[in-house]
């Protein structure tokens, strides 16, 4: 996808206001008001058969999730819904919503619009999520040669969920799960954000999104994939480098990734180290200590 | 469409917040926040070859529109697009979205996201505005029985100019320009909300947006249909009852409608006077005095 690649120098050529953060982060920050839109659709960031309750928690999860990276409490949402004349389906996505915000912490329904899709159109969801930052707002600039790379939550069971989800291989549902119902790192960004130098949310894979906050840092990035944090259903899927590799470029895992200056203080979660910022621009892999060549596609570009 | 009355009750259940009011309103208001969020969809809300500069600009007027309605001060937006793998419409849209922000005053693109729509589906946009409240942020439900109605700008060209730009008439380019480039009423509304009991934009046909603010005010409203003002170009098209019927059931129109319990001070724009706020609940329409039975269809139901 080159769509927004060709866009991005347009868009950020309107964005010109500081709150925007150039388009180079999660969220735009608005004094204490942190605010952030994703979209998902039919066919590209859900499956026309993931049941409508899952497809409503994954709209909340993603657009809380950047809340999360700027360690923001949410306050509600407003939701843009592109629906099929399909009322039980509807209903079970409402209901899901309300499921979903309550789960997380999302806050109230706050507004939005409701549309009628052509009939065969794909549902096409947006929502704006709202949030009160707590302190300061981590960005994802603020990173330096150095500095520890960390990761909150587990990388790859999303992407293992989605081919198991796909037919592509077999695995256990906890893997589906994962792909269908995220889990934003909400209470971890909150306690997170006095310390972090730069934080951003693992959406579109470890390793382009590692890259981007280490060129938005204006370094690089080393990592030791075999640290990278991995759940024990997807380690029993695989353990060797291809399936590593596999987890560090797939999407949708809604993991926290940050960089700090200091050592980290005692926090209720688990921190896990996977490599630094680097004064060499780019990213360096490494596997039990060898180097290992960038793959080709570092992740998905679905996203804006 | 049933799709918004089907839902509504359900979106109604989690909307719990008061800043929400009930989703009864064109925006949410969070303290002086003002935030609103609306959709379009291409073949339900724009044509097709409706030039790309032309839809980007109606998305920012129907959401600027409803910050009109509330008397805010636009801040940004963020925008949600799913485009098709066209690059041309694409950098057009892009640059119609930046050039109508400029024009309508709507400040600086704030973030947002951008999604590849598989390559049959209809092209589809949100948008969420903020604003920031002048002062008292005006609702539907502060009217009360005789207390006037009014409107601020046009009613009905923008249905006639749907009609034209679908072939279906034939009439001036002014009034295809003003269903492809509805203006929102930025700077009267800001003025107004210190005098006005009740204000809304109107959407989806003079009619039914008028009954929805009568009803959220606990009340009815009794309408002139010769006042509604109406543009020289669609009077030149027709100026007789049905004439007149179809302008106030046509939607897009963008103009304010709002009721007042005082006399309105001088103003550097035109109010005009259309009816008032009745005991009796639901619409009674009159023409030249004579009482006109409601028609079967309000408006349009497309939105939510």
């Amino acid at each position: 996808m080159t769509l927004e690649t060709d866009l991005l120098p347009l868009l950020r050529a309107l964005a010109t206001a500081p709150e925007a953060r150039g388009l180079a982060d999660d969220a735009a920050v608005l004094g204490d008001l942190v605010v952030t839109h994703d979209m998902i659709v039919e066919g590209v960031h859900f499956l026309p058969d993931d049941p409508p309750e899952d497809v409503a928690w994954k709209l909340v999860a993603v657009n809380l999730s950047d809340l999360a990276a700027k360690g923001a409490v949410p306050l509600g949402v407003l939701t843009g819904m592109g629906l099929r004349d399909d009322p039980a389906w509807n209903a079970a996505f409402v209901e899901g919503l309300g499921a979903a915000l309550t789960a997380m912490g999302g806050g109230a329904l706050l507004g939005g619009d409701t549309v009628a899709m052509p009939q065969a159109a794909p549902r096409t969801f947006g929502l704006t999520a709202l949030g009160r930052a707590a302190g300061r707002v981590p960005d994802r600039a603020g990173g330096a040669p150095g500095q520890r790379l960390y990761v909150v939550g587990v990388i790859g069971d999303a992407g293992l969920g989605l081919a198991i989800a796909q037919g592509r291989c077999a695995g256990p549902d906890d893997l589906v799960r994962a792909y269908r119902r995220p889990q934003p790192h909400l209470a971890a960004g909150q306690l997170l954000a006095p310390y972090v130098s730069a934080m951003m949310d693992v959406s579109d894979g470890l390793l382009i999104d590692a890259g981007r906050l280490a060129e938005a840092s204006g370094c690089g990035a080393a990592l030791q994939l075999e640290a990278v944090p991995r759940s024990p259903a997807a380690r029993q899927m695989g353990e060797d480098l291809p399936a590593v590799l596999h987890a560090v470029t797939a999407g949708d895992d809604y993991a926290l990734l940050f960089a700090a200056a200091a050592p980290l203080p005692p926090l209720p979660f688990a921190c896990v180290e996977i490599g630094q910022l680097t004064e060499k621009a780019g990213l360096s892999l490494f596997h039990s200590g060898q180097p290992v060549p960038l793959p080709s596609q570092l992740g998905w570009l679905h996203h804006g």
